[in-house]
C-alpha cells in the first residue's frame, strides 16, 4: 500500500567526533523515504527544495523507487541546517538554521497522493499538518511527529490536528510538557485522551515505547558497536516502522510491535554513517539478519520460582 | 544453594517528592538480602551496625528468614545517609553521611558462611572486598558490585579485586571511566579483559545490559505507574539477580537472563516504597504476575520482510 510523507528535504553540515560532512543530504522527509523505501514498495514525498538542490539527491532518492511527483522546486535556497554532536551524542548544538524555501512551505498533494492508505506528517507547523490531513481521502493510518516548539508555541493548532490523527510520535520530554504530567505512563494516557490510538514514545539511545490504551510495548534500542552520526534518527526509525506497516497494508497489536522492531533497526543503521550514506546503502538481508539478532538479544523465558 | 551478601545496613532519611521518611532501614545489604529473600532459601549477610539499631529492623530481616549471623553490633552509631530527590528521581543529593560504625567495617565471616555458593559483594573498598574473596571456598559465582568513587581513587585495588571475581555490576557512566572507552560495548570488552567473565550494565529507569565475551542481553526497565523512593534500586536488582541464581544454583546464559529479569521486577517493586516498605511486603505471587506481565509486553515475532 502507498506511503505518503510531507516534511523537509535540507541540506545539513553536521560535525561529530567521528568527523564532519559539508551541505549532505538530510531532512526528514528525506530520512523517512529512504528508511521506508526498504519495506515499502510506493513511497511518496511531499516537501519542498531551492534551485542550489543537487541533481544527485534526486537521483539518489529515484533510485530508491521513491515518488517525487510532490517535490517542488522552489525558487531560492533549500532549506540548511548546521550542527555538531559531542561526545555523549546527545542532542546537537544548532550552529545555524536557514529555513530558505521551506519558510514559505504550504504543502498541496498532487491528486494520485492524496489516497495513499498510509500517511506520515513530517514535524512541521501542526496547521500544515492539519492541511494535509484534510487532503487525504479514507486512509488507514495518519501518524505525525511534533517537538517542544510546537507544544509551547502552537498548542491549539496542535490539539485541533491531535483529534484527527491516529498515531503521534514523541519524546518522553515532550509527552511531560504536552500532558502536564510527571510520570511518564500518566502522560501517556492524558496525550491518547487527546485524539491518537497509538502512541510511540522515542527514547533515544534506550529505545522507544508503544503505548496505546490497553495495551504497552517496550523495546531497547538494538546496540551499537559505534555510533559516526545520530542526524536522521528519529525520522529513520518513523520511515521504517511506517513502510513496515505500509508493506504489510494492516494494523494491528503484532504488526505495531514488528513495526517498532522494523523501526529500531533501521535507526541502528542509520546512526552508523553520516548523512544517508549507510542508510541507503543497506539492503533487506542486512535489515533481516539484524532484526533476527535483535531478537536473541532481547528474548527470554520467565523465570519459574 | 546458600548466598552471601557483604555490605552496608543503614539508616536512611529520604525526601523524595512524594514524601519523606526519617531513619528507615536502609543499606545495600538490607536491600539486597530481603530482594534475595523472596528466591534463594539461605541469605547470610555480613554487615556492622551501631546499638542505636532497632530491634524492629532486626526481627524484619529475620522475619524474611535472613541469617544474620554475621551481623555485628558495635559500640557506637549505625552508618547514616541522607538525601533528597528531585522530580527527574535521578541520582539524590545527598545531605549528610556519617559513617560512625561503618568506617571501620573489617568483614569477618562466620565458618558456615565460608562455603556459600554464591557472594555478592556490595558497594565497598575494593581491599575489603579482596579479603571476603580470600575468606570463600569454592564459589560457583562471585559478584561485586563498585562505583566511580573506588574506580577514582582505589583503582589497583579493584583491578586486583576484578582479577579474583566472575562478574561485576556497574552503570554505563563508570565502563567508562573503569575503561577509558566512548563506546559502550568497546568498553565493556576492555572491563571483561581485567578479569571477570560477566558484566551487568545498570542504566537506572532504562533497564540493563548483560554482557560476555560471546553474548549479549539487552532488557528495558519494567515501566511502573508511581516511582515512590529510588533508594536501593541497584541493590534490590542485585538482590533479585543473585536470589534467582542461588535457588537455581547454576550458571548458564538462559539462567543469567532470567536473573536479569527476576532482578528488573524485584528493583521495580522497590521503588514503588518508602525504604524497605514496598520491597518487604510483595509475595512470589506479585513478582511471578509481573515477570509474565513483562514478557508480554517485550515480546515479539521477527518481521518478515
Amino acid at each position: 500500500m502507498s506511503l505518503l510523507i510531507v516534511g523537509s528535504v535540507a541540506l545539513d553540515s553536521v560535525e561529530t567526533p567521528k568527523g564532519k560532512v559539508d551541505r549532505a543530504l538530510g531532512g526528514s522527509a528525506t530520512y523517512f523515504s529512504i528508511a521506508a523505501s526498504h519495506f515499502a514498495p510506493h513511497v511518496n514525498v511531499v516537501a519542498v527544495v531551492g534551485e542550489d538542490f543537487p541533481d544527485e539527491h534526486i537521483e539518489l532518492l529515484l533510485s530508491r523507487g521513491i515518488n517525487l511527483d510532490g517535490l517542488t522546486v522552489s525558487k531560492g535556497e533549500t532549506f540548511f541546517w548546521s550542527g555538531c554532536y559531542d561526545e555523549s551524542f546527545g542532542d546537537p548544538k544548532t550552529i545555524d538554521t536557514r529555513l530558505n524555501v521551506f519558510e514559505t512551505f504550504a504543502p498541496e498533494l498532487p491528486d494520485h497522493y492524496c489516497s495513499s492508505g498510509f500517511v506520515f506528517l513530517g514535524n512541521i507547523d501542526p496547521d500544515l499538518q492539519s492541511r494535509v490531513v484534510s487532503q487525504i481521502k479514507s486512509p488507514i493510518l495518519v501518524a505525525a511527529d511534533t517537538m517542544n516548539f510546537w507544544i509551547e508555541g502552537k498548542l491549539e493548532g496542535l490539539k485541533k490536528l491531535l483529534g484527527t490523527i491516529d498515531m503521534l510520535l514523541i519524546n518522553a520530554l515532550e509527552v511531560r510538557l504536552l500532558s502536564q504530567e510527571k510520570n511518564l505512563l500518566d502522560g501517556a494516557r492524558k496525550v491518547l485522551n487527546m485524539g491518537p490510538k497509538i502512541l510511540i514514545v522515542k527514547r533515544g539511545e534506550f529505545g522507544s515505547m508503544l503505548i496505546t490504551k490497553d495495551d504497552l510495548f517496550v523495546l531497547p534500542a538494538y546496540p551499537i558497536n559505534e555510533v559516526i552520526d545520530p542526524t536522521g534518527a528519529g525520522d529513520s526509525f518513523a520511515g521504517g516502522f511506517m513502510g513496515y506497516l505500509a508493506y504489510r497494508g494492516k494494523v494491528d497489536l503484532e504488526e505495531l510491535k514488528r513495526a517498532v522492531v522494523a523501526g529500531t533497526v533501521t535507526a541502528s543503521f542509520n546512526v552508523e554513517g553520516f548523512s544517508v550514506e549507510k542508510l541507503a546503502r543497506i539492503t533487506k538481508d542486512d535489515i533481516r539478519e539484524r532484526m533476527k539478532n535483535f531478537r536473541e538479544i532481547t528474548e527470554f523465558t520467565v523465570p519459574e520460582i
